[in-house]
């Protein structure tokens, strides 16, 4: 069974020497001193060893069960959802008014990593509330907070999001599901939406449905579509739970992964539900959320892919197969273990520096996301630039390293019992669900580069820039700035690119999305992996004890720069071929 | 479910614009004119269509139990193997002597293609069974080939090939299987051999397990080894079946796909076996297997994901959601099809021109063993280099594409029942069975390079220069010569600092052997596009009436070109960073 050990060092080193969260002049930032989350760390450590990893290849091989309309969850999985909920680590960040702990978002997105690698499939059942107690939070009334947060940040109640129809994923216009007002205020919600996550379960006692639905008079397409709260139970004055509420699980999905959440058909039949936020602007309220959801999900891209590399690390060391050719390294035992060799070294360093990027990266854009919350518009659109690049760019490949980390272990990796094929084919929702990779790539060309007319992106531009400058001359950085200097230039070129080409012929900047969309993953994680060698220069510098720790950070970012980086200047080479070649093709002549 | 429809015009448009298969010099090419092959294919297409494709899903849900010691396979496949038997399928390149139909290799190959992409987990008990004769006729005695072959060219029996042991995959030399010789020239043979493909069934009234183990006085590592026959039921003299053998099933292996296929743990407890080729040569008599085998696996890469790829074009054709930004295409539906969005075009463009270039250099590679056979040793040499490289990259892409036609669907791409997560999943063992990929790398830089003081090397470049250089001046193939010429260029400078800087340092070339193997795969799929195309033009300047069919060959070589072949540069950056990079951390640091 694969193990999984929570990275508490390596997450110290992004928020402390990194990060220097206790110095960000951010609301709450002041209480995370290094003792602080050190301590909240090892206990988030401990319940997803201890409890999440052990149940991870269960819910796997059991996976969700539809029986007598309510669907049973892997054994094992209500007791570690019950123990989950009395720690308080359901409501880190969540408003201490309705219950929660008032944490920074950057908290909840360490706690959450440390869970997503134990545990994906699990974790999610919390996830999902966290959206929806997020989007109550901030698009509900005073008496809808009042009724339905509190028992959602307990995660006594859990919630879900439902948009996607089986003729509309994306394009969400074409929707179906009809909400029709009642006397008393309400509506009645009648159609059926699928791939609901935690659709359905037996660990909480209700579950808060929000639906997207057409209520009369919005118009077409998206204008027309509304948000609505659909409770499992309906819920009394006095708070207990009255009737069984007109919606009910049509069908349990058989997937490919992440087998343990419980993916649903949801049938709505009249359902009794209220309005969230405004008549006919659902999509707006969906869409604040998008920042918080897409990163949630890019977490789980490179979350996952850490258990895998964790694996395959001890796999390689422990695996006796072959001999190093530069000289015998285990001259007592039959053969050198898997590390010596150097294409397993080049796979693993691509695991590890990824991982090590991704998580400063997306541990970054947390703290933006508190800054966005304190009104600050600058890291908001700065969020907003980046989180189509996080969700995109994180989970696929995040995937990709999952798949890596499998290899390693050779024909073992292909077999369940290891575990390593979980690893992959949980990752690989992560490229699809909360937009797929193609739609992030078209939100990032198509809309977040021109936001506030280029601003975002300007602004990003300079902070790479700044960054590059503050090394000038530094001869030890050299092998972080040239790299990241030259990343940043190809992609402002493709970013010309597009200006130039795109006005005349959108698809000439739409062909190139997913190429750039890659490239400026790279050139944010070459900007991570230059504050990180930045910051373990200064503790070796200051005279820091543990010195190979410092060192390896050092190793790891220059395989990073060196060997990853170009792929910036293949992406624009295939950018600057427009969209002559992808759209040659008629679609006929398919 | 999806569906499957054998790809026979583009089968005939390699086999006869590009590889001219009939003009070919080679033994029992004269016979392959085109209404003959395109007989064979439209055959083999109603056998992949009909039978092979609807038991795919069938294999995947209901796997392969282990009941009373004997494996029983899904639903339906008995009787389609027994269809295929009577057909003449699983015997058309065996020697008449022993009943086969005796035609080349690539006929083998073009059909196993189809097969491959109905079904892979059926077709690997055929698979399995050639390369099990494939090493009885070249090793064989006589007396063997009298007794076994004939039997298992009808697939009356099958067959298997046992490698693998719990403690060692790649390095054989640790091999504990034992081989105890007898006084009537058996052998005992005692040991647990696993990862055994069709190890045991239902299909087959006996299966002849070919067996490498340890005989004494052959000494340390892989020297010792030899192979042997060991079949699951005795043979009488008169061929009739005797005592069951002292072999049987311990597991039957869950798998993250091909499930159809049993993988089974054998034990052998004193199992009778006999000799096969020298004593203490095994590894040799295995290795003269390996150019077919692993050109097999190669097949596999990109036949799933030519599966894969059809369904995803069928349902980006058909499923409408958004709209073509540069103007409505379906002004009478709710939404445009999702080919228009240049996004999805680029994924199919790359899936399309892959698969096309994968299939070219897959049949040129057959026509390369076509020739070796006639004891060709440039041919023989050639096939030789290209072999870890037709099995790693075509293996590795296919994988790619088929998650990349996974992704056209969204959602539905993780659902199983609509059958895109099988592909990916089935795909995934290409990559690392038969040797591991970075295996092949291995193989590919550490000996294949050096073969002959680098003849076949040299000869391969010379290759790629005289087809450069047949379309000097030619304008309308400049976009297929210059990247061509370029890849090919940034190929061989990879080799030259192997060369110089893999003397003092092997790890300097190893480190980089993954990415030379990607880099060589783009230069032989460019160079078979650049062929396609020449043969396109060639077709169109003789007024050929299928005019559409010809450009969009060139429409989607000049894809690959220009937005595949980049990749070279990056590959070449790469490796021109060294060991150092790679090596840097301590394998204690990780």
């Amino acid at each position: 069974m694969p193990s999984y050990t929570a990275p508490v060092k390596d997450m110290q080193f992004v928020l402390h020497d990194v990060l220097k969260v206790s110095d960000a002049d951010i609301p709450g930032y002041a209480d995370l001193d290094r003792s602080f989350t050190e301590a909240v760390l090892d206990e988030a450590a401990k319940v997803a060893q201890d409890i999440l990893t052990p149940l991870n290849i269960v819910g796997d091989v059991e996976g969700c069960v539809l029986e007598n309309g309510v669907v049973r969850t892997p054994k094992g999985f209500k007791q570690a959802f019950d123990t989950l909920r009395e720690g308080g680590w359901m409501s880190l960040d969540a408003a201490p008014e309705y219950g929660g702990q008032g944490l920074p978002y950057l908290m909840h997105t360490a706690v959450n990593e440390t869970f997503v690698s134990a545990n994906m499939a699990f974790n999610m059942y919390q996830g999902l509330t966290h959206g929806a107690y997020s989007a109550i939070k901030v698009h509900g009334t005073d008496e809808q907070k009042t009724k339905w947060l509190p028992k959602m940040v307990s995660c006594e109640w859990t919630g879900t999001m439902n948009l996607t129809e089986p003729h509309c994923g994306t394009d969400l216009g074409m929707m179906r599901t009809k909400a029709e007002p009642q006397a008393d205020g309400s509506y009645k919600i009648t159609g059926q939406k699928i791939f609901i996550s935690a659709g359905d379960h037996d660990m909480a006692s209700n579950i808060v449905h929000l639906v997207l639905a057409k209520a009369p008079g919005g118009g077409e397409g998206t204008k027309g579509i509304s948000l609505f709260i659909v409770p499992k139970f309906l819920v009394n004055e006095d708070g207990s739970l009255g009737d069984r509420n007109a919606v009910s699980v049509g069908k349990v999905e058989e997937k490919m992964g992440i087998h343990g959440n419980a993916t649903c058909v949801m049938n709505y039949d009249g359902a009794t539900g209220w309005l969230l936020g405004e008549l006919h602007k659902g999509m707006k309220a969906m869409f604040t959320m998008m920042n918080e959801a897409r990163l949630g999900v890019a977490l789980q891209g490179y979350a996952v892919a850490e258990a895998a590399y964790q694996n395959a690390l001890t796999y390689a060391k422990d695996r006796l197969q072959g001999r190093d050719v530069t000289g015998v390294k285990n001259p007592g035992g039959p053969a050198d273990p898997l590390i010596v060799h150097p294409d397993i070294r080049r796979n693993l360093m691509e695991q590890k520096s990824f991982l090590e990027g991704a998580r400063a990266w997306a541990y970054w854009g947390a703290t933006l996301i508190d800054r966005a919350h304190t009104g600050d518009m600058a890291a908001d659109g700065l969020i907003g630039l980046m989180t189509p690049v996080l969700k995109g760019f994180l989970t696929d490949k995040g995937f990709e390293m999952a798949v890596q980390a499998q290899q390693v272990y050779g024909g073992h990796g292909y077999i369940e019992e290891w575990g390593m094929s979980q690893f992959a084919r949980d990752a690989r929702i992560a490229m699809i669900y909360e937009g797929a990779n193609g739609v992030q790539a078209l939100d990032l060309v198509g809309r977040k580069l021109a936001t506030d007319g280029g601003k975002h992106v300007m602004a990003f531009f300079d902070l790479v820039k700044a960054e590059c400058k503050a090394h000038e001359g530094d001869d030890r950085m050299k092998g972080f700035v040239e790299p990241l200097k030259a990343a940043s230039k190809a992609l402002q070129q493709a970013g010309m690119y597009f200006m130039q080409n795109g006005m005349k012929n959108p698809n000439a900047a739409l062909a190139g999305s997913y190429d750039f969309m890659h490239m400026m993953g790279h050139v944010c994680l070459g900007l991570m992996w230059t504050k990180m060698a930045t910051a373990a220069y200064t503790a070796l510098d200051a005279g820091a004890e543990d010195r190979d720790f410092y060192e390896a950070k050092i190793a790891t970012g220059r395989f990073y720069m060196a060997r990853q980086l170009p792929a910036c200047a293949m992406h624009l080479a295939r950018i600057e071929t427009g969209a002559e070649p992808v759209m040659a093709l008629a679609a006929e002549a398919f």
